[in-house]
């Protein structure tokens, strides 16, 4: 039998006990609040409480008090925040207790917690309860992750949109057509000896198609999704001395880079970030590109290949005082074409123009591709066109995050991708006529596949993995 | 006229205009805080929620709903929970808002606030407006900030003691018995031609006796106060190559120093800190001490000189393997005997007796104020003794913080000093019989100086001083 992952994490998760954790961002503030969440929340800060007994509390009330360490001495004038189950966000009673946001505070208001007989929180366990205790599914419950750690417009919009629901009611909505393609199958295979037709077979695989279709934009949304909630992958490339820092120092200016350093965020060693818009731009480190016959300078030359081949935007800088490299280009080019996702856009950047006529290279044309901006990293001119033509890629190649959904988690895009196979599967059996029973098979597998994302089947064990993802407090 | 500090401020500073601020810690974490507070705090909260209106939410109510920016676009689920006039820590309406901690969030909703009417708080503001309103007086609202600074038990028990006003308290019974006092002289003044003795002048001698030794004491608790507030400040001296490094290395050992960060609190350039049970050490770059005619090594050598003179502990380390340095010791001693404060402890920590016999060297008496040590630094024997003896230190000399109060605050050091110097001429006075009427311009002068602490009387614009040394959002 197969458990769901909400039935697994019932089972294996203990939510009898009352955790705690700082939920504000560590460090020195004006306030710092501690959250509690479990049967004894209440009971337990009542238990360190001198003021109005939290007991006696209405849900969604606060109250002015002092909190004392386990022997009773007075740590701080706090606010406690109390909300009785299930009115709260994780669904059990909760007490949110306002300090002195100093580091003694905040240090001894765990130690005397803990010692009161609440437990210290896992990273995402607040959240976690809030899925165990259905609240939220489990795409809405990442999408907290996501909320916390987007650090622009786009990026927080797609989040609150999956935080939302708008993604769940999206895959909910896919897995209804399905389960109506696997009766109508059914009842193709119930009442076939009587040859009565339920419904054409035309009319069933143009639902299969239309399925197939929408999985499988869910599943190519993923490469922009990612590029969006990371930052855009941009690599700066060029021959040495064609200025290639000097246009980063530029395009970065004065601004401060915004960096998160959420917790488990993983991704590539970062130089530059850069807000433009709603965008994050990301711009990967790439060495130098020319022709070498040394070893350990190939190996920074492949890494450059690499980090081309992962860009979304690539920017080549010349020297346009020198003539245009066409190798360098075709090199360049070649290496953005061995991409299996959508093409990448290539800016090239004619810089040093203060110092020459800004006709002398003229070969490098522009298309839908490629654009071609004249700069001068030195005097900036020019700068402020390549800062609006990254923008107006971003936004031509991400505009249709507010109409659709964009996928931004690596473990629905991989669930998507089979979702996609098995969707496949059945467009090719209908085609081909194959009877009902074989059909059902993938329709249910694409089912399941769809119903991993928001938690509602699965047997595997990830959900450590997922909450472990998150910050502690959350 | 005086004006009363608080007067003084109700007539520059305008408290018409609703503030905002994030009042948590700056960077990402699971919920960050905005306060909003002033007039129009729930009105503008309101213009951007969506949910049950919070115009009509009673006061200490927690509400959920939706934040939008000002153009109306969901920014993110948040809990918002009104405080109304006066029940409030400004004493105004406030509103706190609870949101998810990304940068962005925060970033975009104090820009939605702003456009929709309020303004971004100075630092300290919003505990400006609690002492304005009358919520605290000066001393309790500067002890907010240091119960926010506070990084060990000591230095937060001094800090919420004066915020929860036991310093105010003693502070206005000083104050009463001054005025006490001035109304016995005036009667004194009244009624001389009379030759009716009301309060005999040894009565009012041996209250003015009191009053001065109280001060007196309230001034000279800066030292330790500020030891323990700011870390009790030692200084490890010793020939080069003695070990003082490697001590240093041996008594910080895995500990992570803990180092404030708040705004304002302005100290010596620190190696490390070490906290020791309830205290807070902060140990002074000295450079290396021996016979030098070479001026560039004389600047750094009286550096040490003036690192001994303001440390409360001297660590002088020797090498035990080779004789005792009677000049070092004797030239230590007399850096030790300038200070005009009370007498610096000197811990003289014989090293390297893993490498000799531990009686080679004998010469260094024990005294209350000479503690001997063997240790080995590269062993670490001895490390614990050596902490267990910072520690004692520590406990003899500011142990008293829980019975007196210790003065942790330069500004009412230098109005306690002024008020020391005084009642002093009070005393004189009175001793060489002067009338009534002479000594009453130094009663006035006292309880004059006494109150700006409190800032009850003052007429200077030390408010934005003393405001700005806060952090943002408290």
């Amino acid at each position: 039998m197969r458990l769901s992952l909400l039935e697994y994490n019932k089972m294996t998760y203990d939510n009898n006990d009352t955790i705690c954790a700082i939920s504000t961002p560590p460090g020195v503030g004006g306030i710092a609040v501690a959250r509690v969440s479990g049967p004894k929340a209440i009971e337990i800060v009542n238990s360190l409480w001198r003021g109005r007994p939290l007991t006696e509390a209405d849900t969604h009330t606060a109250h002015l008090g002092t909190i004392t360490d386990s022997i009773g001495r007075p740590l701080d004038h706090a606010v406690s925040t109390v909300y009785r189950s299930p009115r709260s966000f994780t669904g059990e009673d909760v007490v949110e207790i306002s300090v002195h946001g100093s580091r003694f505070v905040q240090r001894e208001l765990l130690d005397t917690l803990t010692h009161a007989g609440a437990r210290l929180a896992e990273p995402g366990e607040f959240t976690r309860r809030a899925f165990t205790s259905g609240r939220m599914d489990l795409a809405e419950a990442e999408a907290v992750a996501d909320v916390i750690a987007s650090n622009s417009r786009a990026a927080h919009r797609i989040a609150m949109s999956q935080m939302r629901g708008d993604y769940s009611r999206r895959l909910s909505s896919l897995r209804d057509r399905l389960i109506d393609l696997s009766a109508l199958l059914e009842l193709e295979l119930d009442f076939s000896e009587e040859e009565v037709e339920f419904a054409s077979r035309k009319h069933l695989l143009q639902i299969a198609g239309d399925i197939h279709s929408e999985v499988t934009r869910l599943h190519r949304s993923f490469a922009s999704g990612a590029a969006i909630k990371d930052g855009i992958p941009v690599a700066i490339v060029g021959a040495t001395n064609a200025g290639k820092s000097s246009l980063l120092n530029a395009l970065i200016g004065d601004e401060r880079a915004i960096v998160s350093d959420i917790h488990g965020t993983t991704r590539d060693t970062i130089e530059e970030t850069l807000e433009i818009g709603d965008y994050m731009f990301r711009f990967i480190d790439t060495a130098g590109l020319r022709d070498t016959t040394d070893t350990i300078e190939r190996i920074g030359i492949d890494r450059s290949h690499q980090a081309i081949a992962r860009a979304r935007i690539v920017i080549l800088v010349t020297d346009s005082t020198l003539p245009a490299d066409s190798t360098l280009y075709t090199r360049i080019s070649d290496c953005m074409r061995t991409k299996d996702t959508a093409p990448a856009h290539l800016i090239v950047a004619l810089n040093k123009t203060d110092l020459t006529t800004p006709t002398s290279q003229t070969q490098y044309e522009e298309n839908p591709q490629v654009s071609v901006v004249k700069i001068s990293a030195l005097t900036g001119y020019g700068i402020e066109t390549l800062r609006q033509t990254l923008h107006d890629i971003a936004l031509r190649e991400n505009g249709n995050a507010d109409e659709g959904i964009l996928v931004t988690n690596a473990r629905h895009a991989q669930a998507l991708s089979m979702a996609a196979a098995s969707s496949a599967r059945i467009l090719t059996a209908m085609t081909d006529g194959l009877p009902g029973d074989l059909i059902a098979q993938d329709v249910r597998e694409t089912i399941h596949h769809l119903s991993e994302i928001t938690g509602t089947i699965s047997t595997t064990d990830i959900l450590t993995t997922i909450f472990s993802r998150f910050c502690i407090g959350k």
